[in-house]
Formats: C-alpha cells, sequence, structure tokens
C-alpha cells in the first residue's frame, strides 16, 4: 500500500484556469485586473519569485507592473510608493515581495497597504476577518490547503488536522482556516510548535497532518498515522554533491519513509508549492471583484 | 482528593487594583480615562451588564459615560454615535453593548469603532494583531482566562490547552492567545466544536480545559484528565423551583462530578465572570496609554 500522490501541479493549473475565466469576466465588465509586485533589492530567491508571479498574471490575463526598489531604499520611499498604488484605481493587488532590507519594519509595511489590495492576506484586517469568518483576501498559501485536499477527493469536515508550526504566514492563518465551520474545513484544529512536549503524541493522531516547521525531512513514519492525508509546506535546501546545482529540495515531510504509511501525500516539489501563486491569482480577481462590487465583501 | 477552587472574584479584584493604579498614573501625567458604553435597547441583562460595567469605572477611577438609544434607533443613529465618539479626544475606550437590535448588523457597527478605542478587541484589525501577536486590545473574556490561570500558580507554557467552542467571543480568540509564545500562553492548542468527532477523546488528553458552548453543565467527569485545569466560560439560566427567582446559575461544567476529578477549577459564579469586567478596566486604562503614546502599540 502506498499513499495516493496529490498533484499540485494539476490542482493549481485548474484554479489558475478559474483566475483566467474570472479574469476574462471582469475584462468583459470593463475591469482590467491588474497586479504590482514591489521587490525591494535584488535577493535571487525573491528575483525568482516575483519572476513567477509575474509569469503567472500574463497567463491568466492580469495585468502585472513590477517595481524595483534599490536595497537601500528607505521605508518612507516604500511607504511613499504603497501610497501611490492605494490611491490609484487601476491597481486591484499590492504584492511587497518579503523579506524586507533591514531598515525596514515589515509589520509597518504590510498595515500601510490598503486592506482591499492586500492580495497577500497579511494585513491585519485581512487575518482579522478570517478568524472571525467575514469574506476577505486570505494568505495563497494556507487558502491552497483545503483546495488541494478537497480537489483530491478527500473530505475534511469533522476530521483531525493537526499544524505543526505557528508562522503568521503559514499555522496561524492555517489553523484559523480549518476552524471555521463549512465543507473545506469543520475540522478539530491542534497546532503545534516548537512549545509542544512530546510533539509525536499529537501528530499520530492527525487525519491531516500539515507541516509547516522549516526543518528538512522532520516529519517521519513514526509520527503518522495509517492512512492520514499529509501535507507539507515546506521547501529546504540541502546540500546534494550528486545534484547538478550542489543542493536538492526537500519538504519538511521525509517522503521516503512516510509516503508508505501515508493515505496521501504531497510531494516537494509539485505539491503545495504551486499553488501559492495559483491562489495570489485567484485572489487579484478577488480583489478586482470587491472593489468593483463585483462580489460581496 | 479535590480540585483547587480558582477564585476568580480574588483575581478580578487584584487586576481591578492594577487598573486603578494605572488610572491614576494617568491622571497624574494630566489624562483623565474615559469609556463610553452604549447601550441600543432596554433588555434587562445587557442593562445589567452596562450597570456593573459603570460602577467598575467609578471604583477604577476611570470617567464612564453611558449612552442609552431606544431600541427603534436606525444603524445610521448608531454609526453617527460612534463616529462622534471616535473623534472626541477625551474618549479612549468606546463599547456598544451587545447584542444589538435586529435592524443593525454588528460586523459593520464593530467595524466603525476606531481599532484604539475598541476595548472590546472585537474590531477586525485588533484580532487580526492578536493573531499576528502585536500589541493592542483583546477580547476581555479570553484575555481573563490565562490571568486566572498563571495568578492562581499554575504553568501553562507547554501543556495541552483544550478550547470547546468557536465563537468569536471567546473560543477562536482564545485559541489565538493559547498559541502565541510566552509565559502565559505557549500551549498546544486543540480546538473542538459543534463538528467535532468524539468529543471526549479530545478533552481527556487536556491539561487545560476551557469550555466555552453554552450548553448547561456540559462537561462532565468522564471528559476530563484527573488533574487538568478546568476553566468554565458558561453561565446558564437553568430552572430550579426552590430558588427564590425560579432558576439558578450554572456553567458548560458539570461542577459537582468535575471537581472531585479536576486539579484546579473555576465555579460558576465567582470564577471567569469577574474576569471580563476586570479586564475592560484593564483594557480602557490601556487604550488611554497607546493614545496618548504612553505605552508601545
Amino acid at each position: 500500500m502506498s499513499a495516493t500522490v496529490i498533484d499540485g501541479k494539476k490542482i493549481a493549473q485548474e484554479i489558475r484556469n478559474e483566475a483566467k475565466a474570472e479574469a476574462a469576466a471582469l475584462v468583459e465588465a470593463g475591469v482590467q485586473p491588474c497586479l504590482v509586485v514591489v521587490l525591494v533589492g535584488a535577493d535571487p530567491a525573491s528575483k525568482a519569485y516575483v519572476g513567477s508571479k509575474v509569469k503567472a498574471c500574463e497567463e491568466t490575463g492580469i495585468k502585472s507592473i513590477k517595481i524595483e526598489m534599490p536595497a537601500t531604499a528607505s521605508e518612507q520611499d516604500l511607504m511613499t510608493e504603497i501610497d501611490r498604488l492605494n490611491s490609484d484605481a487601476s491597481v486591484h493587488g499590492i504584492l511587497v515581495q518579503l523579506p524586507l532590507p533591514m531598515q525596514m519594519d515589515e509589520d509597518r509595511v504590510t498595515e500601510r497597504i490598503d486592506p482591499a489590495k492586500d492580495v497577500d492576506g497579511f494585513h491585519p484586517e485581512n487575518v482579522g476577518k478570517l478568524s472571525i469568518g467575514i469574506d476577505c483576501l486570505t494568505p495563497c498559501t494556507p487558502s491552497g490547503i483545503p483546495e488541494l485536499i478537497t480537489r483530491s477527493g478527500i473530505a475534511m469536515s469533522g476530521k483531525h488536522a493537526v499544524v505543526i508550526g505557528r508562522s503568521n504566514i503559514v499555522g496561524k492563518p492555517m489553523m484559523n482556516i480549518l476552524v471555521q465551520k463549512g465543507e473545506k474545513a469543520n475540522c478539530t484544529v491542534t497546532c503545534c510548535h516548537s512549545g509542544t512536549q512530546d510533539l509525536k503524541q499529537f501528530t499520530q493522531q492527525a487525519d491531516i497532518l500539515i507541516a509547516a516547521i522549516g526543518v528538512p525531512e522532520f516529519v517521519t513514519a513514526d509520527m503518522v498515522k495509517p492512512g492520514a492525508t499529509v501535507i507539507d509546506v515546506g521547501i529546504n535546501r540541502v546540500d546534494d554533491t550528486s545534484a547538478a546545482r550542489g543542493y536538492r529540495l526537500v519538504g519538511d515531510v521525509d517522503y521516503a519513509s512516510v509516503a508508505p504509511v501515508a493515505g496521501a501525500i504531497t510531494p516537494v516539489p509539485g505539491g503545495v508549492g504551486p499553488m501559492t501563486v495559483a491562489m495570489l491569482m485567484k485572489n487579484t480577481t478577488k480583489a478586482a471583484r470587491m472593489i468593483h462590487g463585483l462580489a460581496s465583501r
């Protein structure tokens, strides 16, 4: 017996196709959805992420604008740019690529973005609405996970979901998503983290196990209940002299040992990763619809 | 063996004394802390709650203003009042007593209050900051619970806390408080609710069990791990012909059966109840400090 491999590439493509149809409907209604991505500095990983977002926009029919600022820019320079984008009616989504240089405060920058254009879902107002259960823009990575699960034919309601990790980008919003009512949630939710004692006793009880720790191959077979759905949010580089690049990408789950135990599992790469950009496209069309009163807010 | 009874009245008084000292320090600094409580309609329970809040303000050295509006007031009437209070620099806390009449949307009303004056901690921006871990005004009832536990000499960090209930007033913020880092949190958190299957298997694992369901005496001894700390958030009226009022107040926990099993337990009344008003006093002095730049925001 081996786990069903959850095909993140295929499901991400489905979602991108839906976003493409939504973008076309917006254009039909006279609205060209537009995402602005702000990149401060020249971190190679950040440049690559921004590049893939811009490319996804092109394929989806979303106008994209890339704004590059030098690593030496001041926080005020960035704030001025955000203010300009907030008041530009032709812009529906604003994404400031993280991390930011040391001289900038990420919380302050995030709070400056108009919540209605906050396609990353990181503004406190959106974080709060997500918890309360008010429709809003929600963080891309955790929002993609119920899509991965349910579109693979796995029911979520009533299941016990265990989240490992309490980051503001994945763990905490994941917990707040899973606890809501609705078919793509309604889970009993446990959140484990660095303060958890005897982690294994919790993970072994998970029907749905979501690993977002940032430690390579941390989750091993003995931590997983047979038949569980295992979602691996990690993307870690580990040295590998046999690889042309000198490293390979692995998740937070020890795939080789866990796959034979799990009922379903996401690979790395090709699992959670492709969903993040797909959900960003969805968020951008949603922001455009909300701003133009074409959807409930 | 019987549980330690957590003395909510005593701990609430400690906190009110601290708030009183904070209020005096503010007055010393030239700031008279001021809470405005808005009551729409004449619901007897709401009137009683408002009355106890006003009385607590008097005892704490906080100026209180009670605004009463008729049950027939429109949402716009209330919004106009909130706008006026938002822009009144002498007002530091605004509390609109819930529930509101049918013609008013509680989400919209809550969002209208300036987050800096939102002493109930229900505004999405504060709910979001609580989840992110940014210092803010937090909901009174769940915020009082770590105080009850730690001031009774019970450590929280590393414990498994199980919350029953996912309301926006208690269950969800409780989960978001408990999962944060820090000595009054850092728990492994499980949130159970109406969608949970086999509830008992979860509650039996709780080192700290928090019942916020609204069902009289729901939690019975068989659901509790021996030695657990049991926090009862419920206040339910049950018919009792032997009582002068014709009813008695009971919690969500079957106290008689659970007390012999638990390590510590809050009674009803006299447990969580008195803490809510005490934390409201703390929130009001905190709001005044933040608004006047006397505390970090």
